[in-house]
């Protein structure tokens, strides 16, 4: 049986190489992903992101929980992708699964698989996007995708989210807060975990005045969220989308069931409002664009050798070529 | 005259214009940074990234303002570069040039400049290094380049910089000092600001603990830099740089006498290692290999019709082809 067929067969160890194959984008990886697509499109993909110390990780745990709890059935499966990008050099994910596992284990319905920062920012976007593709056809109904802090990596991140999370906890003091003005915008539901601490009102208060201030169109059609074009010619719908402020405490489980019924309700307005759709093709474009990249340029080595690009660069360092004109001279030189 | 030579003449004006221009990246921009590129290579980069809280902004400006103070002659001329990747949808840079501007208001030898997000991520670093460029150029000295935060976005800004300072302060926690494990291995010079607040002590040992665990090779071989080649024959040199850990107080100005020396026996530890032609040469050489992948793309896009793409993405929102799939077809319907 091959890789793809294991993995759409439940195998869970199967499913565990192939991740391992599409972290470090292995051929064998690619051509499984070719045959799992087609399986993809029902996963209710989740992007959480908040600064360190937002108890962020906990709280994702508790969410994976409050899955599993649910009496309906048939139950729903969960996978968690925790992404740290802000460890580019050392390797390893510093939030430990084992920590996690404490919680999750020996559940069959939850699978957790941990990603540093492998080469380049698109690598991890682009591994990431794959790794929530494969869980989604090997049937996992909820892909939480965790990441840590609040640049571009993690807005990149939160693209591919059909919800994103924002976490917040009290005291983390006002400039921390009026940073994050970027991070607010892509946010579906805000969350102010640690809600047992003092200062729980004013990191509320603050949100809100946030969310009201600086954009008031963005505000108003916030409901029909990043993918919207203000240039195209579709009718705003009706259906509008305000992100809840919810409290929880991860360490107890507080909030958390109201914190997924949301999640639940956003997913419903998503599918109503057609915005489901809307952030499919957004996020399938956005990752069309960037293997579109990387195939170009993997092309534009292969059909330059190695020494002439460095002769080039040794003209730049010496000032005799700006970096514009010598990207003119290695487009000439290279070979079709 | 055209802008290039407005520029080198010292016209603070055509300076202003230009860095617009470079910061949009205009044409005419780029006919400037090629007249400029051969006057550059002379100028000392800083990077200085830290969290938010730290205050970094202020530390920045207390450390132009010590250039500006040294009775040394020729005065150093100094350039603020402040980039804030964290805010990718608002537009404007959060931290006010205004404020700034109080401490160093009226002095023709500093220029500061600040930058939000533009675009892609490798847009920002594009952006960035074509603005150092114009003020190493214009005859600045200093560099001053600031970034928030801690993640892949700073990472590869400090890449541009010979020497990078990160900056902690007490009482960030323990969660956010275990997460920036990645950003100290980038670390020239690291500081404690804020040091009049309790705690101080904590961080530092915080931090030298760090700095000791995890990594011997990376800490033993440090001096050598983030340019170094674990596989390349070149000998480990004689001179070593162990990052100091220095304590600051922004407000005051405390410790930032002591650190702007520290800045220039880092700069001296470089020339005499080599390093600072090593890291000159992977700087140009990160800065390269980026604009021949815009061109690449660009190019792309120039011989594939808008309309042939929205086909293809169409197939993959349908599932009918996978993501690499398309890549494939639209290779092949690429017109040259």
């Amino acid at each position: 049986m091959g890789a793809a067929e294991s993995v759409l067969a439940g195998d869970a160890r199967a499913l565990a190489r192939l991740l391992t194959w599409v972290e470090n984008d292995l051929p064998e990886g690619r051509l499984a992903l070719d045959e799992l697509f087609p399986h993809t499109g029902k996963a209710h993909l989740i992007g959480v992101t908040g600064a360190p110390g937002t108890g962020k990780s906990s709280l994702v745990n508790q969410i994976a929980l409050q899955y599993r709890k649910t009496t309906v059935s048939p139950q729903k499966r969960v996978a968690i992708i925790a992404v740290d990008p802000s460890s580019p050099f050392t390797g390893g994910a510093v939030l430990g699964d084992r920590v996690r596992m404490r919680d999750l284990a020996g559940d069959p319905g939850v699978f957790i698989r941990s990603m540093a920062t492998r080469g380049s920012l698109g690598g991890l976007a682009k591994a990431t996007a794959a790794m929530a593709q494969v869980f989604d056809a090997a049937g996992f109904d909820i892909v939480l995708i965790e990441t840590v802090g609040a640049g571009q990596a993690e807005v990149d991140i939160a693209r591919l989210a059909h919800t994103t999370l924002v976490v917040e906890a009290p005291g983390l003091g006002d400039e921390i807060q009026a940073i994050k003005a970027g991070i607010l915008e892509i946010a579906d539901i805000l969350i102010v975990n640690k809600a047992d601490l003092p200062g729980v009102e004013n990191t509320e208060r603050a949100l809100r005045g946030m969310l009201d201030l600086g954009h008031p169109v963005a505000k108003i059609f916030r409901g029909h969220g990043k993918t919207m074009s203000l240039t195209g010619s579709e009718p705003v719908g009706p259906a509008m989308w305000l992100p809840p402020i919810l409290r929880t405490t991860a360490t107890d489980g507080t909030g958390v069931e109201a914190l997924v019924t949301a999640i639940s309700q956003h997913g419903q307005h998503l599918h109503q409002s057609g915005e489901w759709g809307r952030r499919e093709h957004a996020r399938l474009e956005a990752e069309l664009d960037l293997l579109v990249t990387e195939m170009l340029v993997s092309q534009f080595r292969a059909g330059l050798p190695e020494a002439r690009f460095k002769e080039v660069l040794e003209q730049v360092v010496q000032r005799k070529l700006s970096p514009w004109e010598a990207v003119r001279v290695l487009m000439d030189l290279k070979v079709d």
